[in-house]
């Protein structure tokens, strides 16, 4: 374990933090609110130790898999522990357990609150809050690699830990480049919500706010009832980014480099917007009689399904509220999650087709044994290893579900609510049902259950090994 | 596909099914009842399509896989269908869905009811409905191995389609004998329960019952309040047998033939009990408050976890009204189920260790990539296609569970109850949380819930696929 470089690299983490707390300054430098303090002591204390860990490179460049997951998950911690700090210092989160849920739910873009009433933060506050998803969304490190060339010819290693998905993100050759054109396009997609959020009337400081909320999958806002006071237009806006967000930025590039026909076979992309459709239409007809016809169930439907698959966790009505039928649907699409490469949580639709597909072959298999077909995902036949790796994902995944639900059980709150809670925290989504539901808020669990939740949100955004790989006695080991 | 074997099985299924139906016909003639005649026309249909269909063995011989699965799906269907007869016929469950529902439960060894008053039937109906639970537990299919060499040489393709659990059931070179053996072990620990309950002063008719619904891992009985008013001799002998009973019956074959030492180190019955202690000491913990000290809570703690954990689904305490922690570990145990080999449901204890070790494996080679370690389960290296059959089995699972839900969410129960009833019927436990609880039942569903429900049980009995695979258009193709 080459600890030299991972620290470097926590360095440089924490140098990138201290840039970031420039939007809430000046922020708070227009509204005029005396949080500036807070951020620049913030913003001077990673700065110092960031500088401090980074100022020279290793002369080790030993950079491989295991250092990689521990940069990622070690980065992603010391990310929020610093985050949490300016809540903290105002006063207006008292408890750092709660500032460092709530940071954990922006920068995993989880949307979890623990706020009763999110209408009276400062401004700045907000800005640093909501900022977070949109850092989360495409991953920091990712940034980093983007920018600098800090981890040489090894940098895979940090790609394959933080992009969400079976397969890693890479579009070209090297992986630097891949970062950067991920950048791009994920700037591209900001800005032009963020324009048509603004032409629909949207005040700018809103319109930034909710946009971060959106691209990065994330779902915090500044109103206590979500997207409930929204016009349609913008409703609609954020129901399409929602949807553009969860999408395999893979079809972006694709798209970009004219590569049409490739875009439209993406099979992942396909199934994932038969399966938004589908829902949808299916919710519309359970909760018809809830609205004032047709068009404006299915609004509500889609938005709120949307909102559920991406991950988001926005809500434009208290869906709490909506028949079993309904909810059902929602829970189950809480697992399904978005698309692998997007800025989406969730176990990812790429890794759900290799399933069906895997028990599909199984079947087949067992009723005729001589049969040999091969199986294909994305016109490709399907590596032993993906296979391998994805069933240990899924048993994984289900492992630190049942321990955290366990766990959280002790706060003694109704099942429903205990088991959405996890459901909607592990998979990055935000509100569950019940106790949770969209209306409601994570404030009366217990420190223990907001620690356990703040761990699933990050093993839920990390794709669990990195965080988990932490926890093992043989990662920290000198040699083999 | 060997239509003509198939339906030779089924025929002497049905043969078997009309000799079993002396055992309510006598309960009728001792306590004086009409309903010997619904029993006596069940029987004589049984009989005569039973003899017509296996009047003569067909000349072609071939059974394989796929004639091992139709012939456990079918033949257990049919079962059920004829087996639903007499309650329909003498009306005490007048609807037929409701019925067959009741029987389902009963020779799956569920034990989930439609019954509010189960205390008002005839005393040879609840004989008949206790009596499915025991012909269900070891198999009724196996029994007919056990008897009669049908199958000939490839009746190890039935043995595979009938018994739970990842590895089939096979103690000595020929599954004919295997299947005696079974049948002789579970006709010693029935007669053995029934006689330890006699002497604990339970009439003898109640006594019989409630070994059938134990030995058989089932869970009706005839009281309203399940094993409530039973003396604490009694649940004692009740929760020693359901455990028993849960244990894989390879280590009684062990014992039998006196290899200890292999005995005491079976990795499965290990933790099939470690699991079972652990469990029962935190909800002692747990639910202490509720109870006369910690023994009185204890051995309240232990029935309930017993019951859960073999699928038996008996209760002394309406355990819907434990705290959520306590619920949240029996729900988790609900999946776990009991050992492969035994009477009872589940997951089965064998599947979860496989999976454990597996995502271990995963980790170690995702730290040290050269690391070569072979996994072992019972001191034996893990069999890759063992490995992905446990895959395909949990994901096939799980696709079966979001489905039902789906599907049972329609009746708008909440949340909780939809979720448990299935998890409750998929696992043959029983009673589940809310309006499926232990002092509740399943009389409240529409009827298309109770067949997807019957299904369930179906499904999980027979380990998904000899039922999954009746629905495959494949199946039934000719050649290939």
């Amino acid at each position: 374990m080459n600890k030299k470089m991972v620290l470097y690299f926590i360095g440089w983490i924490l140098r990138i933090e201290a840039i970031c707390m420039i939007l809430p300054i000046i922020t708070a430098i227009i509204y005029r609110e005396d949080q500036i303090r807070e951020f620049l002591v913030t913003a001077l204390i990673c700065l110092g130790v960031g500088i401090f860990l980074s100022m020279k490179k290793p002369t080790d460049h030993a950079f491989y898999t295991r250092e990689g997951f521990v940069s990622v998950g070690l980065g992603w911690i010391v990310l929020s522990m610093t985050g949490a700090l300016p809540f903290v210092l105002d006063g207006c989160i008292p408890s750092y357990v709660d500032a460092l849920f709530e940071v954990v739910s922006g920068f995993t873009t989880t949307g979890a609150t623990i706020l009763n009433d999110v209408e009276v933060l400062p401004r700045s506050m907000l800005m640093w809050r909501s900022f977070t998803h949109w850092l989360g969304g495409m991953g920091i490190l990712m940034f980093i690699l983007a920018l600098l060339p800090v981890a040489g010819q090894n940098n895979m290693h940090i790609v394959r830990a933080e992009s969400p998905g079976p397969t890693a993100g890479k579009f070209v050759a090297r992986a630097r480049d891949s970062a950067a054109i991920l950048y791009i396009i994920y700037i591209a997609i900001t800005v032009t919500e963020a324009i048509l959020l603004i032409i629909g009337k949207m005040p700018v400081y809103d319109a930034i706010l909710i946009t971060f909320g959106t691209v990065g999958t994330g779902g915090f806002g500044m109103l206590n009832d979500s997207c409930g006071s929204y016009t349609v237009y913008q409703q609609t806006v954020i129901t399409i980014f929602m949807l553009l967000c969860g999408t395999n930025f893979y079809l972006y590039f694709l798209l970009l480099t004219k590569k049409f026909k490739d875009a439209f076979s993406l099979e992942e992309v396909k199934t994932y917007f038969a399966i938004v459709f589908a829902s949808s239409i299916l919710i519309t007809i359970n909760v018809l009689d809830k609205f004032d016809g047709v068009v404006e169930a299915f609004r509500h439907s889609i938005f709120q399904v949307a909102s559920i698959i991406t991950t988001t966790g926005y809500s434009t009505v208290d869906f709490d509220l909506w028949p079993t039928f309904s909810k059902t649907i929602l829970v189950l699409i809480m697992f399904c999650g978005a698309c692998a490469g997007s800025t989406g949580g969730g176990i990812k639709v790429s890794r759900i087709i290799i399933c069906v597909k895997t028990v599909g072959k199984e079947f087949t298999t067992m009723i005729h044994p001589r049969n040999v077909k091969v199986l294909k995902f994305e016109g490709k036949a399907i590596d032993h290893d993906v296979l391998r790796s994805v069933n240990t994902y899924i048993m994984t995944y289900i492992a630190v579900f049942a321990g955290s639900l366990l766990i959280v059980s002790l706060d003694n709150f109704d099942f429903q609510s205990t088991f959405t809670a996890i459901t909607a925290t592990i998979n990055n989504i935000g509100p569950g049902i019940g106790a949770v539901g969209p209306m409601a808020n994570y404030s009366g669990f217990s420190d223990l259950s907001k620690i356990v939740m703040s761990f699933d949100m990050l093993a839920g955004r990390l794709e669990l090994f990195p965080i988990l790989l932490l926890f093992s006695a043989r990662t920290w080991k000198k040699s083999m």
